[in-house]
């Protein structure tokens, strides 16, 4: 049930001070480019409606749930180790990632990769509290950063979606 | 323009004999053992959603261009020898295909593997098509597939996806 | 390092009683029809050759561990619910296991949705032994049908794959 | 066959201007961070296994069919004025260049991501081309970080690929 996902996503959000207000704010600072007009409301909207997808709640269960049994030292076999070092060729946070932001088509996924490697914002913050800490956020930065990337999509596609009217015209031919 | 890109489609659509009740059909057959009391009407409205994406109408136009040059002898190099002749191993037409199955969800691009192999309904005569006449639908046939596979995938969903309203409370909190 | 991995998958293997043999035999049972002379050691050496991927091992070696820590109640939130019930709409088994298919082209992740439909031998029996005893596999099972898809689109490729040659000759050019 | 399709991208690629020592030499620059003793020649050599691929030269014959195309005027539909004029939110040429580097996997799929957006080199000069002089490079330029990503993301697996040995080791058991 996606109430519990929910509230379970929030808490653990909390607990790393991640906001959505944080991650909207990225959204609406690299959209403001190519939006005329843009609210920041807009990008929450946004935002909120990613997180309401029950594929992306999935995906951020699993992120969390390896980040905080990497942390108790709770994984099995190398995979520990890959997963507390957050190991640049490990790949399979970014291939979780990448199903979110897959998504919201090409140019979320387009946009994911730039900012896994600019790690702007909240993105930066969560990568650098591993690697000052010890806090393992190796699946829920990149999962932060599919987040942002696919809020961008839809705000792109948005401004030029289809009325589904002419589709119904279809359908009746 | 969305508006000019669904009458492209829907012109070429009826050139081959393509209807969204064919379409809606497979996706109905395919879902009526998962989700009680379906209607045809819930298909034919997840049909038209998936029609009214602007990255799938990119995707169909983009597919029935190459069908309709391969038609006319007019690519060039060797692609128009492996796209006249439907060749097994060229993967560019399930490429395009996937990428509208991939906004669905990985049940949708599960889905449509099994359709591209399975061939039911219109996606079978479109193959069909090709093989008895000369007609070339490399690309078309398979976007049809995506197309079913990514309605299926929007209903599986939907029986289940999550009240916005939690999204809104996390986002005031 | 990679001997430590595929070691500690050797060993999970062999807990469930998967072996190499099991997977070749389904990559040769559907290569067979297409590729004349088809030996099982063809379909051993992709197999193998699959394995030996790094990114390969890691997504297993996530599939395992997260299959393990289901079994022991230990994944936390709503996550032990939808991976012990391995729950239709949950598609986060898929997301990794169409990783590791998507490395070996469309032709690999069409025949994974194939697979993951038809669940023939080795897959089947996995699925079974969830069913049956409550033994989770949620997300190895996808993963041995990746496994599989993977070696069959290598053989589908290497028949025709183009010789080093030409390129070099591109390179001096 | 290969030779043919490596004679006319080989042929294109000429006419672009492009050469596989501008493909290789964004490899180089990339990599040379973080692989110790990494030379040009490496990165030659990668580029070539890329372009070595089947999947990878039908991708490109597409790429380059269909700028072609879209520069004599002969795409049909609103499809031409969305290639002829590069539409941002068009996202085919990502899908298309996406399903090259996701061959290499998730390192090479978020550093197309990257290369998509900052366009170094050869990739900025093939969308300068187009911006100034109105010769269609919308499929190519995308091609062209695909090509650079997948190399880059070969020459990051490789410096820690797993033996085969292990993986024979497992098939005896």
């Amino acid at each position: 049930m996606s109430k519990e996902n929910l509230e379970y996503i929030s808490k653990e959000f909390m607990k790393r001070h991640i906001s959505i207000a944080d991650i909207a704010y990225e959204v609406f600072k690299s959209q403001i480019d190519y939006v005329e007009n843009l609210k920041i409301s807009d990008a929450n909207i946004a935002v909120s409606k990613v997180l309401s997808k029950t594929e992306v709640q999935n995906a951020l269960m699993v992120a969390i749930n390896l980040d905080n049994l990497a942390n108790k030292n709770m994984l099995d076999g190398p995979l520990q180790e890959a997963v507390h070092s957050d190991k640049g060729t490990f790949g399979i946070d970014e291939v979780i990632a990448l199903s979110t932001s897959g998504l919201y088509g090409s140019i979320a996924t387009t946009n994911y990769g730039y900012l896994d490697k600019i790690k702007p914002g909240i993105i930066g913050r969560l990568n650098d509290l591993q690697r000052e800490t010890g806090f393992v956020t190796t699946f829920l930065d990149d999962m932060v950063a599919a987040i942002i990337s696919s809020a961008e999509g839809k705000i792109a596609h948005n401004t030029e979606e289809s009325d589904t009217v002419y589709v119904e015209m279809m359908v009746k031919r």
